[in-house]
């Protein structure tokens, strides 16, 4: 039987510069509302926007957190995002290493 | 309590070239079979194929969109795309900005 | 009603750099522990590390396997990982093109 889900997130969000995504990666992990985020991109994002269907260039920033975090992040990402109505979205994580949660873990918790 | 997961999911594929990822993309997106899309890439890939290790360039499509809406877009994938059996996932959503999820959800739904 | 949700899952680590990426992604599906790996890179990755927030470069690699093998995979990660704590995290899918699952469970099958 696998141990029960680790309590941990990915979450996403995409903005519009590399500047703009290691700011939020930078100030999420600083305020310990994630032990670690992770910047990629120039990517190709394709949308809709008023009906119309938009091409752009996006970075995205991948968060590493735990349930107990996200509300905080969320917030956190909402408040300093460029966008009105950002990309902020969560996938589970169901295993994992557990050295590697236990620090997760530890690097989120309050000092 | 955290809100009931809400019914979204990222599905991925990939393809073997930009201009295939975004005909997907903008396909999917224009059909509202998914609210946006992101291509990433040129990805290495490293893949068993007819019991020989392969490795290969290829550009992912990470598509938003909802439960509701997952087989038609798998569908749509399936007859669009260039492989014969290509990768086509969903991971699911379980957490997200209510903002967001509003918009994904209005972006996907029958007009 | 959506088919039982596949077991299989998206597995995530990131090392610091592209040779060291594709060898975990290489001996993983030379050992049938994943049927295909992913390497993106180079990304930038934020983090805490002793109290302090470090940034460095990295590539991050994407296992598809099942369940049954993630163990297996989570070990033989750890054993050839040049970092002492690497990010080895699953998530899971929960839908997918039959096809694909069942190419992927074959490969992942012991010969």
């Amino acid at each position: 039987m696998p141990p029960v889900p680790a309590p941990a997130l990915t979450v996403l969000t995409t903005t519009d510069s590399a500047e703009s995504a290691e700011r939020l990666a930078r100030s999420a992990v600083e305020a310990r509302l994630a032990a670690c985020a992770q910047v990629s991109g120039p990517i190709t994002s394709v949308y809709h926007w008023n009906d119309a269907i938009e091409t752009g260039q996006e970075w995205q920033v991948s968060f590493k957190t735990t349930e107990e975090r996200y509300e905080e992040l969320e917030a956190q990402l909402t408040a300093a995002h460029p966008y009105e109505t950002p990309e902020i979205i969560a996938l589970p994580v169901v295993r994992g290493s557990a050295g590697y949660l236990a620090w997760l873990t530890a690097e989120t918790s309050a000092r």
